[in-house]
């Protein structure tokens, strides 16, 4: 999956007519701010988390028009030879700030804010969402799922549902990131380094001419680690009897069995007490069907015996809440040297934007270091600072809260400089490791999964005060 | 996005460990047959759209093991060197017969069947169902949105939305197959020829000083097809306003508005009188907010004033069932010539396969050419005819009918004959008149969002005859 691919056209078209647009009338090189946020945390969760930056430093490393794209868009009759000139001629120039893979995300912040000409920097949109959107939905979903499993190892075993290739591939990513162990599929470890493992299918099983001999044979070929699937004809009749006849008779050196259907806690519950009795203690039960954070959730709580979960359609579909919001929208303008702030007003109020060049800051406790509140700032402001800083909700302005003794934590880094890399992405286990780190700074009513405490994520009294005036300006 | 990614290593790692297995025991070249089928429509719907055979096509084209494949596997220290050696020598020997792309399907049906040796047969699995699983999503929920708009166009507007660039590329494509007339995606035209078009997003709007102004410039830069997106400040009281204004200044060749935000029918009922008080009958609305079959319905039995749509993330995503539950399960060996038909029993009765090397029916009436039934057969038997053809539940066998004056038509095609591809794939817009076609087929009680009539798919007599006997063992 890494080898280089131009993926320059994977791109909704407007943003070429656009761009055309905009070479057409001597803006090309007018300096645009834009933002990429989103508006509401899947599945009424507490937070998001980051992820897919790495693959928009690949995206960004490889973006130019080859021959063929520049013969495509000729066709289409409507771009000027001077426009595709400038394609094919075309030299990356932004400047990228982001927010690393890994950290808790809410709402309204600006994720990346992209600088640079006009036309570059909204070109850059369809696919800096397509691979925020995608990759955070994921890492958001993942994590909730290891929360429920409460310190149990969570596999990703969703390739065979996952949309399309770089689903499965880029979702078993962003998994591991929101918190999993592991995946089954095999190209994610080849090529992200993610610990792959699999043990059978049914098929395995009703290849052979019973499923005593299917696990003995089995157990021959892997002696070291041996994980029965248990399920194929009758789990507590024959599954279980026939793993304990086969781990006692050929002793490998970690055994496990995998239960893929039927009521997880009654039959863990048996197969845990049928294992126990024959001194297989040390036997893993391993879940498998259809799982999410709430189906965990219960069967814990139900006394369910399992050792770790293989989470497969409902994690790499993001089944309850497919679609992460990411938008990507016009924030500042500089023409000769000025500065414009810019919003976008709609028809639905939840779609006003916040104006201007932003920095985005946590406030972390300094006793506790937990994370008290975000804070979105105008990016020439000092960070907040102080022992008695005020924040307030931009919505309700009355509702206001002073913080003192806290360190604020700038959330984003620079990625580009004026279209030079300056950014490179951590091992994929220091991303996972930060991740859960960071996660762990967040209050513990954050961390429900149903109507958690809303985090405070505020404006500085400058950018509110630009916004408000702009508000008022447009409804003049 | 065509070019040429080796994409062995996506794959479960279980297929690989069971693949190892079998060459051990010296089971490399039993013959297995695998069908591929699924279990239930998404949303409740009455069929789905069978896609993804062409990627099927170009993934087995392409099926080898690299170097680094091999480097890989030898890293992971359970696998046999003789093993790797067969699978550095890999050659594809295996038959596949497939429905072809655009038909309407069933749950239980053989959409797939892969005969060949069973390491082979087997290790095509992940793929398989992620292709097909993905695509057949997309086309069967594009081909619900398209029928509730009733004749309108619908574009797929949801590339960044999608799980990743193949599921924007590939979903784009599922969704012309379903009924789309294009797409946002422009690398969808350049590689799969589905028209793409897109005009302007918001961010032209603000990058100029005036609405009128953006229009206006926009309006000379594309004489031909002048599409203006009304809701970037307010649409009644500026946007069609200032369309209006610029399309009778400019007189463009094609006008239209588009909306994106806001009350959908409200909206459009009065930018409608607006324009056709204005002498602009021939100006289209086109509406693009989070819609899907059930807004798009609802907004049409409010007498919402549309031309086309654009559906993004609803469509893209499937968001309202973003699984669909293709599985892969093995159904006969061949063994010293002998074939030994398999089931899969399981604690979930509805998990339980049918076995044999099958073939699958669809019967038309003669007089109507609507479809009556499918069936399936044992591969050796002869094709449902005669005037008297009984055709009966498999879960209440007491529930027969009769159908007579009926043509059968042999629902798969075979794709690989002894791994030699025999299959090409059809234009795109041949699947799609095919689909639309095939679906005109389907009695309009099966065309019902919910709680449509259910389509008879049943077992022939053999067939049954022979489950029955198999289940009767298992349980004896």
């Amino acid at each position: 999956m890494n080898e280089k691919l131009n993926l320059t056209m994977l791109t909704d078209f407007y943003e070429l007519t656009m761009a055309n647009g905009y070479f057409a009338s001597g803006m090309a090189e007018d300096t645009a701010y834009f933002d990429l946020f989103f508006r509401k945390i899947p599945d009424g969760g507490g937070f998001a988390i980051m992820a897919g930056i790495e693959q928009v430093l690949e995206y960004l490393d490889n973006l130019s028009f080859s021959e063929r794209d520049i013969e495509f868009l000729r066709s289409k009759g409507i771009f000027s030879e001077e426009f595709l000139k400038y394609l094919w001629d075309f030299k990356f120039e932004c400047d990228l700030w982001g927010v690393p893979e890994g950290t808790p995300i809410f709402p309204g912040e600006p994720l990346i804010t992209v600088k640079g000409p006009v036309i570059q920097a909204q070109f850059l949109e369809t696919m800096l969402l397509l691979l925020i959107n995608h990759q955070s939905l994921i890492a958001t979903k993942a994590n909730r799922i290891v929360r429920a499993a409460k310190g149990r190892g969570v596999m990703e075993f969703g390739t065979r549902r996952a949309h399309g290739a770089s689903a499965a591939v880029y979702g078993a990513r962003a998994a591991f990131i929101g918190g999993c162990i592991g995946t089954a599929c095999a190209i994610s470890e080849r090529d992200y380094g993610i610990h792959a493992l699999g043990t059978m299918a049914h098929s395995w099983v009703q290849m052979h001419d019973s499923e005593y001999e299917a696990f003995k044979r089995y157990a021959e070929i892997y002696p070291d680690n041996c994980v029965l699937l248990v399920d194929t004809y009758n789990v507590l009749k024959s599954g279980v009897p026939n793993a304990i006849k086969v781990f006692k008779e050929m002793k490998p050196g970690r055994t496990g069995i995998r239960i893929d259907s039927g009521d997880i806690t009654y039959l863990t519950k048996n197969a845990r007490k049928m294992l126990d009795d024959s001194g297989l203690a040390d036997c893993s039960i391993i879940v498998s069907n259809s799982l999410d954070e709430y189906i965990i959730r219960e069967v814990l709580l139900e006394g369910a015996c399992i050792n770790s979960f293989g989470v497969g359609e409902r994690l790499i579909t993001s089944r309850s809440e497919p679609v992460f919001g990411g938008v990507y929208k016009l924030a500042a303008l500089e023409k000769n040297g000025k500065m414009i702030p810019k919003m976008k007003f709609s028809e639905n109020i939840e779609k006003i934007t916040d104006p201007g060049f932003k920095s985005l800051y946590r406030l972390y406790d300094n006793a506790t270091n937990k994370a008290i509140a975000d804070v979105i700032t105008l990016d020439d402001e000092a960070p907040p600072s102080g022992d008695n800083y005020e924040i307030f909700d931009q919505h309700i302005s009355w509702k206001r809260k002073r913080v003192s003794d806290f360190y604020a934590r700038n959330l984003r880094v620079q990625l580009f400089d004026k279209g030079r890399r300056v950014y490179q992405s951590p091992g994929i286990d220091e991303i996972r490791a930060y991740c859960l780190k960071q996660v762990g700074t967040l209050w513990e009513e954050m961390l429900r999964f149903e109507y958690p405490q809303t985090y405070y994520v505020d404006l500085s009294k400058d950018l509110w005060k630009m916004k408000q005036e702009l508000i008022k300006e447009h409804t003049r």
